[in-house]
C-alpha cells in the first residue's frame, strides 16, 4: 500500500455498498490508497437492508412451509406459528457475522473507512462531516432507494426497508408491486401465515422475466393462494384508525392491515453535489460509459446509480472494473446481458441472457428455437414435490442465448446457466457433458439434450 | 421405426435399468429396433432401489431436521417423530410417477420390452422365458448388486436394498462401509433419531474424495453425533434374539439393533452365459475398451457392469454412446474423470475431476495450486446455517481440473463445476463471470476469483 498524505488518497470512493466496498478491495489489491466514505453501514442496502435479510426470511419461510407439510414426506412435525423477535435475531446473526467478515477485510485492506454523509464539492473531492478527502479518482457509488409513487411511508405504509423490521406477522397485506420485491416478500408473509394481495400494473407478474417465468410463478402463487391482481395500478392509499385502504384505478377497493410499496428502487443521488460539480445525471442516476466512466475524466460511477440491472453482483462487478480500470488493467467491461438473476420467492426464478420474445426481436421468429423442459420429469424435482420448467432459448443453428428457470431451489442453477450464456455454448456442447443423477442440476442437461434432438427423459 | 421381423431386432439390450434403457430411447430416436429386456421393472436399481427412493429419504431427513430447529429460524414448530408409513408412501409415490413417466417414454418410442429373465446363449442370442431375441448387436447393461463380503443377509442384517423398505427406525444401527450408500444411510437414520455408528477399513469417511472432504464431513458428523470408526474392518457380524452384535478386528464389540451392509456394489454377471458365449469376464465384470465394446464384434456393455465409476449418469450416458456407436454417429467417448459425483448425505458433497493428491502425483507437488474458500464467507450458507469448503485444484498457470465441494444442498452447484473442469477453464476464465449474489452458487466465483489473485469475500 502507498503512504497516504494527509487526506489525498489514489481513489474517494463515496458508498460503502456492494459496489463501493468492492471496488475498494480490489484497488488495494492493486496498491491503491482508498478512502471508502459510508454515512451508515458498511456493506450497504444488499448486506444491511436488502438481499441478506430478505433471503433470511425467505429461508424461515422456507422451514415454515415444511414443518406444515411435514406429514407429506412422513415427518410428524407441527406448525404452530412464527416468532417474529426470534426471526429477527436469526436474520440480525446472519447480517451481524457477513458484516464482522466484511469490516476485517477492510481493514486488513488497509481501507481508510470514514463514516459520515459525503458530499461532492469538486470533481476530486468528498467533504465529510466539514473535512475534504481527495482522490486522483472518485468513484460514485451511493447505490438506490424504494421508490413510493409520491405515497407517504409511515405506520401502516411501508417499504421493504420497514417490512425487513416488522415485530408481528400482518393478518392481511396488499403489496404493490409484483416484482422481484414484491413477490419474495408476498412469498415470506404467505409462508408465516398472512393473507397477501400484489397489485402489478403490468399484464403479468415479474413482467422483465421470460413468459413462461410469469405465467409459471402465477400459478403456482395460485395453487399457494396469493392473491393477485395484474394490469391494474393503484389509485390512493388511506390510512384510517384501524387498517389502510387500497383503491385501485378500476375503483375496486382493499381493506388491509399493512401495504408494503414495492415498485422498484429509484437513484440515490439528491443533494450530493454531483451536478454542482458538472457531472452529468439523468433524472438522479449517473450514466456512465461502458468503461463506468462519468462526463468528468477521473470520475466514475458504479452499482444501482447507473442506469441498468439493480443487483448486488452488478455491484461487485462494476467495483472491481473500476478499480482494475484504475490501475490501468484494461478489464473486459460489464455486460448488463450476461449477469445472472434470480428472484428468490417460493418457487425462486432464475435468468441469465434474453428471453424469448427478445431473441425473436432480435434474431427475428424463424432463427429462433426453444425448449421447455418440465420438472415433472426431474427426479430430484419430484423428490422436493416442486414444479416448474427450465427454458432454453438458442439462437437457430447457433448458441443458447437465454436460461429461465422456475422451481423451488433453481436460483442455485443460475451458474451453469451464466456459464452456457457467456461462454456461447451450444446445446450440443452441453448435451455431451453429463449431469448428475438424481440432482435438479439434471434439468439443464435434459433441456440441453431436448434443444440438441436427442432427449433422453423428456416427454414431447 | 424399421420393422421388427419375429424376434429379430437391430439392438438386444439385456437389461432395463439406466444404462439399458438409455440405450434403448437414443437407439430407436436413431431408427433402430430394439429389444429391451428386464427381469424386473425397467428403471432398475436407479428408480427402484437405489438414487431415488434414498433421496427422498434423505429429503425426508432434512424435513425432520428442520422441524427440529425451526425456533433457530423464528418458526414454532415441533418435531413428533417418524411415520415410516408415510415415508414409505411418499417415496413410492415419487418412485411409480417416475416409473410411469418412464413407461409411457418407452412404449411412445416403440421399444420392445420383454419381461423375465434373460440369458445369453450366443453373441447375437439373448433367451428368455424359452424364447429366443436376435440382435445385430447385442448390449449387456445387467448392473450391480450389493456386496457382501460374505455376510448374510437376513433379519437384522440388511443391504441397501431392504434399508429403504423398513417398517420402523432402527434404535440403534451399525452401518458396515463409510462410502456413498454408508454416509447417505447414516444421515438418514440419524436425521429420524436413531444412534448410529459407521465402520469403515479405510483411514477416513468418503475415502476416494479429496481429504477435504474426508475431514468436512467427518467434522459435520461429529457435530452431528453421528459416531465413525475408521481405520478399522469388522471381524464378524452375529444375530441373537434381540439385536446383532458387530465385533471388530480390535477385538471391540458393538451391540444394536441393525446392521446396514454398505460395502461396494460388484457385478451382476453370474449365470448369464457371458462367458459361454465367449466374452471375456473378469471377476464378474465386463471390460471395455473406451468405446464400451467387448472382445466379442458386435457386443457392448454398459453402466455398472462396466469397471470404473458407478453411477446412473455414467449408465446413461454409456447407453447413449452405444447408440449412437451402432448408428455410426462417431461420438466421444464417456471418460470418467469429467462424470461430476454427488453424496447427498448431510452436509452433501459433490466433486468432478481429480483431486489434490491426484494431482500432485500427476503434475508434481510444484504444479498444482489449489484455494479453499470457506462457506463462512457465502452469505447463502450462513443463511441456511450451514458449514463447508469449496475447493479447487489448478495446474499451476493451468486449467482447472478438480472441484470439491461440501455444504448443505451444495449437490446441486456440480453442474457448474462440471461446466469448468470438462471445458479445462482457467480461474481466470471463471472469474471474469458474475455470479448472482446471495446465492450458494457464489461460493464457486469467490473461489475462482481467489484462485486467479483477485479475492473478494475470501480471508486469508
Amino acid at each position: 500500500m502507498a503512504d497516504v498524505a494527509g487526506n489525498n488518497f489514489d481513489i474517494v470512493i463515496l458508498g460503502g455498498g456492494s459496489g463501493g466496498y468492492a471496488c475498494a478491495l480490489r484497488a488495494v489489491q492493486l496498491g491503491k490508497t482508498v478512502a471508502l466514505i459510508e454515512k451508515s453501514k458498511v456493506g450497504g442496502t444488499c448486506l444491511h437492508w436488502g438481499c441478506i435479510p430478505t433471503k433470511a426470511l425467505l429461508h424461515s419461510a422456507e422451514v415454515a412451509d415444511l414443518a406444515r407439510e411435514g406429514s407429506m414426506f412422513g415427518v410428524q412435525s407441527t406448525f404452530e406459528g412464527i416468532d417474529m423477535a426470534q426471526v429477527n435475531k436469526y436474520k440480525d446473526g446472519v447480517i451481524d457475522r457477513l458484516y464482522k467478515g466484511l469490516q476485517g477485510l477492510i481493514k486488513s485492506g488497509g481501507i481508510t473507512v470514514v463514516e459520515g454523509e459525503g458530499k461532492l464539492v469538486d470533481t476530486k473531492t468528498v467533504e465529510v462531516n466539514g473535512e475534504r478527502y481527495t482522490g486522483t479518482n472518485v468513484v460514485l457509488a451511493t447505490g438506490s432507494v424504494s421508490r413510493t409513487l409520491g405515497l407517504e411511508i409511515g405506520g401502516r405504509v411501508v417499504t421493504s426497508t420497514e417490512a425487513l423490521s416488522m415485530t408481528e406477522v400482518p393478518e392481511k397485506v396488499v403489496i404493490i408491486g409484483g416484482s422481484v420485491i414484491g413477490v419474495e416478500f408476498a412469498s415470506v408473509w404467505k409462508s408465516f401465515g398472512a393473507d397477501v394481495t400484489i397489485i402489478e400494473g403490468l399484464p403479468t407478474l415479474v413482467p422483465l422475466e421470460d413468459p413462461v417465468l410469469s405465467k409459471g410463478l402465477e400459478r403456482a402463487f395460485r395453487k399457494r393462494k396469493i392473491n393477485f391482481k395484474t394490469g391494474v395500478k393503484f389509485d390512493s392509499v388511506k390510512q384510517t384508525e384501524s387498517g389502510v385502504t387500497v383503491t385501485l384505478e378500476n375503483g375496486d377497493t382493499i381493506e388491509t392491515d399493512l401495504v408494503l410499496v414495492a415498485v422498484g428502487r429509484g437513484p440515490n443521488s439528491a443533494g450530493m453535489g454531483f451536478e454542482e460539480a458538472g457531472i452529468t445525471v439523468d433524472r438522479g442516476w449517473v450514466p456512465t460509459n461502458e468503461r463506468l466512466a462519468t462526463n468528468v475524466e477521473g470520475v466514475f460511477a458504479v452499482g444501482d446509480l447507473v442506469p441498468g440491472l439493480q443487483l448486488a453482483h452488478r455491484g461487485f462487478a462494476h467495483g472491481i472494473f473500476v478499480a482494475e480500470e484504475i490501475a490501468g488493467l484494461n478489464p473486459q467491461p460489464v455486460i448488463d446481458s450476461g449477469i445472472p438473476r434470480v428472484t428468490y420467492c417460493e418457487p425462486e426464478i432464475a435468468s441469465v441472457g434474453i428471453t424469448e420474445p427478445q431473441a425473436r426481436e432480435k434474431y427475428g421468429d424463424e432463427n429462433v428455437e426453444t425448449v421447455e423442459y418440465n420438472l415433472g420429469g426431474n427426479g430430484k424435482s419430484q423428490i422436493l414435490a416442486t414444479a416448474g420448467t427450465v427454458k432454453l432459448v438458442r439462437e437457430k443453428d447457433g448458441p443458447i442465448v437465454g436460461v429461465h428457470m422456475i422451481g423451488s431451489r433453481f436460483g442455485e442453477q443460475v451458474g451453469e446457466a451464466s456459464l452456457m450464456v457467456n461462454w456461447e455454448a451450444y446445446p450440443e456442447d452441453v448435451a455431451q457433458f453429463i449431469h448428475a443423477h438424481p440432482t435438479q442440476n439434471e434439468a439443464l442437461g435434459e433441456a440441453a439434450l431436448a434443444l440438441a434432438g436427442k432427449p433422453l427423459h423428456s416427454h414431447a
